[in-house]
């Protein structure tokens, strides 16, 4: 919670596995330490009217910016993002400093 | 961390004052129990080709999807969201089960 973040909101190409391609974002996650947490869902069944076809969030979090600015230049981050881009039908993208304004009890 | 997720990706209208919506949503959630915690951030910086146009991210956080669910019917959600959706230019919506695949250290 708080941090610096970066959410990636997705549709998938229809031919593309998307197992494979979650695998290769938890091994990127697991490699670089500034990544500080990372959580995703699949959103099956909400109305598409609110969906726009989009389908999958992906979130991590960052301690900082400077983290989340080392992390995008990191080689293994530039590896992966070569493939992941390949496998996307559309994508929003946003970087963030997180304001909490309710924290969990 | 982890729980059902509501997050919502929005481009405001231009004449919007997002502060005012910010101070209603905050009250909203506060409300709310069910709402267990509440995060948003406004992406200033990202290149457009990556946001798309939007530019603010909203994350409620559910301990259940039974919770999100009792929070849509909630009269200060059906009040609230009468207000919001006049003030949206686009927007995306994704509710999902959180697969938390990186825990903060």
């Amino acid at each position: 919670m708080g941090g610096f973040k970066h959410l990636v909101v997705v549709k998938f190409k229809e031919d593309v596995v998307v197992e494979g391609i979650l695998k290769g974002m938890e091994k990127l996650v697991s490699e670089v330490d500034a990544v500080k947490s990372f959580e995703w869902g699949q959103d099956i069944e909400s109305p598409e009217m609110l969906r726009q076809g989009y389908t999958h969030a992906f979130l991590m979090t960052f301690e900082k910016k400077e983290d989340y600015t080392a992390f995008t230049s990191h080689p293994s981050h530039i590896e992966f993002s070569a493939t992941f881009v390949t496998a996307i039908d559309k994508f929003v993208v946003l970087d963030f400093p997180s304001v909490l304004a309710k924290s969990p009890a």
